[in-house]
């Protein structure tokens, strides 16, 4: 890969030029950085991504994890090269407090940092995204000791960590798992029970993996209100940081993938005996917190993977848009619309206006959705850092946006990784160029972390009904705010103001007509209709602010964020137009439906 | 794979419930067939696919062909033994006259057939389905002797053929080839140049390979008005029939390709010297009809690969669709909307209404795509054994309607796959399942023989205007026709007649503002939304037909039909409403771009 996995005239526009994040350096947690820091830490993600996650992007995908007979993991060796110079340049650490050797930078930082590697080897990346999420869970809820045995070696590169929830027989229902854990006399437990779909849940990468367990204790309620969260560590971890025994978690296999094969996602065994931690079976955990409170805690982890996983969708399509912009301006075929002259030279593709709508549509996706993900980055920022109101404010937005910010990126991104195959022709189609393993890699995103579905009902059953429709109701005036903008600045703006408002409007009395049945089964029929509209909705207004942030600036880019606009505006959000006369009739046909007829 | 790839009830249904297809038998050239040949036919194609074609498909996937250091293919052994199987069986000259040993089945039979082959393995199938294109088109083109050289080796399945006419540096743009045809004394040709993207162009699996090449003769005009077609076999064939020299027809490489493995895809060479049949470099070719003509024939093979590939998209969407209504089926998760106790038993997860949105849509669109290619089928029947202005009806209809038919399942039999993954979670996008396979397998739909974009300029540049619009006319007559039976009907049948009655007024209008601009560039800048549009109004149309056929019967099967009937017109046939909106806006967004911009 030659081309740049990301723009980074882009980036430089959306946090600089629009969400002005050198502003957060007036604040106390990032005093000590400026646009300098800031520079630093893209250009240092830009350079290792480049030199060291890209290389091996191809041959990790070739060359899939495999179990060894002695139950360990053999990979390809760059990807520990690959990752130990990330930890050692920092970028584990880079969001976390500076006692805890973090370089404190802005979550929208930290976010566009990450984008890099994700960009650059979606499968490496995960190894550090998910440890990231796991030691910002046990910082916010675990202990001091919890933070000092298992967080520090985590910012330093020594320990990854996972996020351990589905079941076999549970899947996404969470309610239903039964991993048990059993508390011993000196305060710690032992679990037993198998986990699916882990994520890193084991290699041979660090000295150590942090797992973070969803279980129950007996004698816990039934359902979500019964699971507790637990530490479980592949090797104990002794007082003075050493490691100690084996702790009793066992690989059982390795899920092999249509894409992201270079990261391991695994059948895990806690407690069946393998091994005898302290001479018994059963793995030894560390609770996090107070029982039964373990699925609000691991939200908290949820919450940054769902973002996480958007990002993972945008930087596979911003990768595979930009290799499709050169591919479309070096392939010369055909001619000119209109010219019947079989002697004149064949023109480059891109004059071509279908390959026009496949790079354009690519843009407005891939950059819409990157402009979505660094506004809910920096809301994570404002809701941790800024003063009253302006902190609750932003909270509410990002959880009511969470949906949309794991959802959109997943779907439409991914049709950009199926445009930029369309642009390459039958080359695509082909392993020597990368944009066919983009996009495998890419469909696994509107799968984990909470599948489009439950996304559509996290939105529709709970997002825009929690506190009154009040998240609604701000997204709705922040929404107003832009439109008030575009409407005073008139022209192109105050155009797509107009169709967004209407939007806005439909959506809010939609909602009400909805809950307005009282039947959450009618209700909830199309929720995920109801998330493709809002997600529309939502970058069609992020659109118009990068509009209103280019107002004004002349030259290649800013026309280029125009097009994408006007593409967006007039190809992209009238889709909602039937969407919401469909939500809106209420229609009863999958309700209807009798499985037998299928 | 234990599911049956297709649903012999369907295919029941559209076939004789739907099509009338035993009335063929009333025409001469199927006067000796029946309703019993044509089932033992159909059940014969399932066992033989079931038995084996399926059971290699994910081995042949996995283990793709290669090329030895002497230049031959190595594949698994499976695909030979399968397609012997194939051709014993006379499945290869299904279609063809009995004079050459053929059955003289009707083309919707033998398309049916064919189907269940192309449903259990995409790659495998595709060594047949490639060599009926050709020897279809040396019957219909070629020489008494071309054809008991080529034709009949084909039709015993010793010999496979291929079509080639991409070259690396013209891609889909055919004025732009260089391949040259050089004129012999002995009235042979001996050609020079290189093909790409040629399926099948190399393998061990038969004695020979019957090439079809276009070329260009020197002195012929510019542009595709000079293009010629030979045969050129891969050995020569003596007078005898038995295998003389081998000819300079060497392979270079093979492509590695996203799916659709198991089918060889090759990098030829003509005449570069590697043998030296006769005594001389050069690759002997036969000249098929007249010089200059080559176009025209390639053509009658092309058209009939349109549709083929129609059928692999179809045959793909369908096996996937019903391996995720048997997931579904069986898999338990989470619990019944509004049900909030957590000791009640999970449900079968058909029974929530998103999984079921999953299911309802791949199945409005495989058996709207089936639906599609069958009546196609029977309209190639039609032009080719009906009498008078029937047979020229239907041609123009087969004329109009073949960019929709290659089109349209390549675009929605891919998302009905992308949504068979998603109903298997986790599962889905594991290797374990057969469905992540189908999704890669699919991918190439929209790429071979003339990707999306070029069925747009196909649909909208000439089919619609063509004879002053009379394709677009008799195709809106047809519809009407159903469209008053609906009427006539009432009900459901009637409500969707008026939508449908809607949208085909619209597209008439549509297609003539965008020609009355009189500037093609603007005409034909969103022909790709227009491809969409008309697809999806003709399969609205498809549906509507399929309920009337189902009308008064009773059971799930007809239960089935109208709720996916419903589907279509509730959820998708609306989507071209703001896509004709765009277009009647005559928008120039694709064509103000300038490629700096991306």
């Amino acid at each position: 890969m030659t081309t740049a996995p990301l723009s980074r005239r882009d980036l430089d526009f959306l946090l600089y030029e629009w969400l002005d994040v050198t502003s957060l350096t007036e604040r106390k947690r990032f005093a000590e950085h400026s646009r300098e820091t800031f520079d630093a830490v893209l250009d240092l993600s830009a350079d290792i991504a480049v030199k060291h996650f890209a290389p091996h992007n191809k041959k990790a995908d070739a060359n899939e994890p495999h179990m060894r007979a002695d139950g360990s993991v053999e990979m390809i060796p760059e990807v520990a090269e690959a990752l130990k110079v990330f930890a050692d340049a920092g970028l584990v650490a880079g969001q976390f407090d500076e006692s805890l050797g973090g370089m404190q930078l802005p979550a929208v930082l930290a976010r566009a940092s990450m984008a890099w590697f994700q960009a650059a080897n979606a499968s490496t990346s995960s190894y550090p995204f998910l440890s990231v999420g796991n030691a910002n869970l046990l910082v916010a809820h675990g202990s001091e000791q919890q933070i000092d045995t298992f967080v520090r070696p985590i910012l330093e590169g020594r320990f990854f960590g996972t996020m351990c929830l589905s079941e076999p027989q549970a899947g996404s229902s969470l309610a239903d798992i039964t991993t048990k854990a059993v508390r011993q006399d000196d305060g710690t437990y032992r679990l037993t029970g198998t986990k699916m779909w882990i994520s890193g849940g084991d290699h041979e990468l660090t000295e150590n993996i942090v797992h973070l367990v969803l279980a129950k204790v007996p004698g816990s309620p039934a359902g979500v209100k019964g699971i507790s969260l637990f530490v479980v560590p592949k090797k104990l971890v002794e007082e003075d940081g050493s490691l100690g025994e084996r702790n009793d978690v066992t690989l059982v296999g390795l899920n092999h993938k249509m894409g992201n094969r270079g990261t391991t996602n695994t059948l895990l065994n806690f407690g069946d005996g393998t091994h005898t931690p302290g001479g018994e079976a059963g793995a030894v955990g560390y609770l996090v917190g107070e029982e039964n409170k373990g699925l609000s805690y691991m939200f908290h982890m949820m919450n940054e993977a769902r973002i996480g996983v958007g990002f993972l969708a945008i930087s596979l399509g911003y990768a595979g848009y930009l290799q499709s912009v050169e591919y479309a301006a070096t392939r010369t075929q055909g001619r000119a619309a209109g010219d019947k002259d079989p002697s004149s030279a064949p023109v480059r593709i891109d004059r071509h206006a279908d390959v026009r709508r496949m790079l354009l549509a690519q843009k407005a996706y891939v950059e819409g959705a990157m402009a979505l993900g660094l506004y809910c980055a920096k809301l994570f920022d404002d809701q941790e850092t800024a003063e009253g109101e302006e902190a609750s404010r932003a909270a509410l937005l990002l959880d009511t946006l969470t949906p949309i910010v794991k959802s959109w990126p997943s779907q439409w991104c991914l049709e950009a990784n199926s445009l930029a195959i369309q642009v390459h022709g039958g080359y695509g189609y082909t392993r020597d160029y990368d944009v066919e393993q983009f996009y495998r890699d890419n469909r696994l995103n509107p799968i984990h972390e909470g599948t489009h579905g439950i996304q559509g009902l996290d939105l529709l059953g709970r997002k825009v009904t929690m506190g009154g429709g009040s998240g609604l109701a701000l997204l709705a005036e922040t929404m107003g705010a832009t439109i008030a903008r575009a409407n005073a600045v008139g022209g192109a703006a105050a155009e797509y103001a107009d169709l967004l408002g209407a939007v806005v409007g439909r959506v809010a009395a939609t909602t009400g007509k909805l809950w307005g049945t009282g039947d959450p089964e009618v209700a909830l029929a199309n929720s995920s209709t109801y998330l493709e509209v809002f997600g529309h909705m939502v970058v069609a207004w992020i659109w118009l602010e990068q509009l209103l942030a280019a107002e004004g600036s002349e030259g290649d880019f800013y026309d280029g964020k125009r097009a994408a606009a006007r593409y967006f505006f007039r190809y992209e959000l009238p889709r909602t137009g039937p969407q919401l006369d469909l939500l809106d009739s209420l229609d009863r046909t999958l309700l209807d439906v009798d499985p037998a007829w299928f």
